[in-house]
Formats: C-alpha cells, sequence, structure tokens
C-alpha cells in the first residue's frame, strides 16, 4: 500500500466522467498520475455498478504503476473486488465501523465532515482522514450540504486530532486562500480533470497554492 | 438459511418505500410475512446506504424470525453486513463471479435476465435464480428495459436451466395468464407494498394465480 498521503502538502483528485470533456477516463487519469498527483478517488454518482468496476479496475492498475493511493467513493463492494487502499464515505452513507469491518484495518477510510462535532465523531469511529468542506460554492454534486467558508476549516487546522482534506468549491483562484487558512492537502474535481491541459492545470494550482 | 423458494408456487415481495402509502417499511414487511410470503427482496434505488443499512437490519431480524428468505437488491457490502439470505443483481450490476466471490458459496445469488441468451448466461455465471421479465410494462423502475411479453417466459418455461421468477407489472387481474405460461414464483412490488389491505392481497392474488 502506498504511503497515505493526506499528511503532506498536495493536491488531490476525484473523478467525474461528466466533467472530463469527452476524454476517456484512463487518459484524464494518466495525465494526472503523470502530473505527480499521488492521491485519486474514483467517484461517479451516475454509472452502473458494472461499469464502475471495469474503471477501477483500471485505475487501481495505473495508480499502482504509478505508486499512487486509489481511493473508492461510497462503493465498498467495488473497493473490496478491485483491492483499493481505502474507501471515501458521507455521514449519509455505510457508517465507518460497518466499512471498517468489511474493508479491515489496512484500508484506509475518509469521511466527509462539515462541522468540527462530525469530526470529534469522526475520530471516535476510527476514520483515518476526514474531509472538510464544501469550503465554496460547488456544482459538482448534487446532494451537496451549504458550503462551510474557512470558519470550519480554521478549527480544522488548529485541531488536527486527524489529517484532513479540504473539499469544495476548490481552485486555481482561490486555492491560495484555502492553504493560508491551514489546508495541507486540497482536493479538487472539475478544476482538475476539466481542465484542457491538466499537466499544466496541476502545476498552475500547485504554484498558487504555494504563493 | 430459509430454503430457497423460487422452487415452490408463491409470491415473491420486493419492497418500494415510495409506494407503500406512508406506512412504514417494518408495518409493510410485518403485514406481508404474516400473510406467509417468504421471500422478500430489499429494493430502494432512492435511499443512502447509511438508511438502507439500518432498514435492512430491521427486515433481516424480521425474515428470520419468520422463516423467510431475505435478499437485498444490488448492494453487495449491505448483504453482506446484515448478512442477508443473498443478492440480486441486474445485468449492469456487478457481474455474478464478482458477487460470489464478495458474498460467498452458500449465498444466493439472482440475477435479472431479459433474453434467453441472457438465461444462459446466468447459468454460466453461477447465478441461482434469474429474474425473467419484464413480463409487462411497469412503472416502479425508472431504468427498467422493454417489456419482454409472455414469449421468454415461455422459454423460461421450457428450459428450466436455473429457478425463475416471472417479474414486472405483475398483478392481481393478469397474474393467472403468467401462471398460465408457466411461472411458478411470481415477483410484485406496488401491487403488494401499495394495498390497503396487504393480507387481503395477498390471499387475492394467490387465488388468483391458482385459478
Amino acid at each position: 500500500m502506498p504511503a497515505f498521503l493526506p499528511n503532506e502538502t498536495d493536491l488531490y483528485a476525484i473523478t467525474d466522467a461528466r466533467l472530463c470533456r469527452g476524454r476517456p477516463l484512463a487518459d484524464v487519469a494518466r495525465a494526472l498520475l503523470d502530473a505527480g498527483v499521488r492521491i485519486l478517488q474514483y467517484r461517479e454518482k451516475k454509472l452502473k455498478a458494472g461499469k464502475m468496476l471495469e474503471e477501477c479496475r483500471l485505475l487501481r492498475r495505473m495508480t499502482l504503476e504509478a505508486g499512487a493511493c486509489f481511493i473508492v467513493n461510497d462503493h465498498i463492494d467495488i473497493a473490496l473486488l478491485v483491492e483499493a487502499d481505502g474507501v471515501h464515505i458521507g455521514q449519509e452513507d455505510l457508517p465507518v465501523p460497518e466499512a471498517r469491518r468489511l474493508m479491515g484495518q489496512q484500508a484506509i477510510i475518509g469521511l466527509s465532515t462539515h462541522t468540527p462535532e462530525q469530526a470529534v465523531a469522526a475520530v471516535a469511529a476510527g476514520a483515518d482522514y476526514i474531509g472538510v468542506g464544501p469550503i465554496f460554492a460547488t456544482q459538482t454534486k448534487e446532494d451537496v450540504v451549504a458550503p462551510v467558508g474557512c470558519a470550519y476549516l480554521d478549527w480544522a487546522a488548529r485541531n488536527r486530532a486527524l489529517p484532513f482534506v479540504a473539499i469544495g468549491g476548490i481552485k486555481e483562484h482561490n486555492i491560495g486562500e484555502v492553504a493560508r487558512h491551514g489546508a495541507y492537502c486540497c482536493a479538487l474535481v472539475s478544476e482538475l480533470v476539466g481542465a484542457l491541459d491538466i499537466a499544466a492545470k496541476v502545476a498552475a494550482v500547485r504554484r498558487a497554492m504555494h504563493a
């Protein structure tokens, strides 16, 4: 299993086939991995499980070859079948202890949180990292909760009970602000998979993060 | 594990919370089990996994007490967590061999099929039973395939490679016709869970089936 990277300062890429400008997911993933992205989460809300399994098998192979971490959103059965490094689940998905029971002790389990109370509960439940957000408004998810702004991010940065990943509406133009509020690992969806030139975008986002 | 009943002539009830007239799922399931239904499939397409897990835990308890078979639609992770008797999957869900790998040899794996070719493939893949349908048009599923009428049903009745369950738009008024075409186990959704008096409806449907 590759090292789990939310402790390091970098980007966390999340897929969404609908935002890939019609390019095959494999091409988009290849560009991300070639650009040095070391955490890739497969998140597809609109596909059937058979198709998801196929795509996850491919991404599992590619991430292994690249030494990158591969996380599957929600679908624990698919994560098990492709031997993903972990799963990322939401507040209304299967609870963390149940995910742990199926995935085993070695698996990475990430949980989306939107309040300090949820972060504290995530620690108690045995999550390995938390998503902190949505920082800004986002169109990527349909059932997304209202943006929490940087206030919860400030709390998460001060109370590092768990590694955290800032998420939600993060783009090249605002990632500097997110980093200044203490985020070190930032998850991006549309900004990365939707970029015309993914390598250039990854480089630009990284520069903006460190500016 | 209760006996697997699609070999016997009876009803196969499938849940759909949206059709239950606002009644709690537990009440609807209780009425079905009290009426002697011995196969219950949990199929909810619109709920989050956390809620589904909760409901499946309840139905697992109730079906065990009733000596009934409990099948979970699609969600293998939930089926594993509640120790369901099996899963029912569709043509675009996880393939049967992958479902088997996760569920184990003892589990019942049912597969929806719409053509003789798919039935033959289901046998090869190791399914325990097949769904044969949709016999008639149905509003219950959103992504349903076009009705296959009784032609495929006739084929399935003549070529009993696997136990089969007739499904799709089956109601009290047409179940006699389905039975005359060789169906012995018939799956119903709205006709049962949507009935005002579930006990009376189960009795009426059974009478119509044997008429």
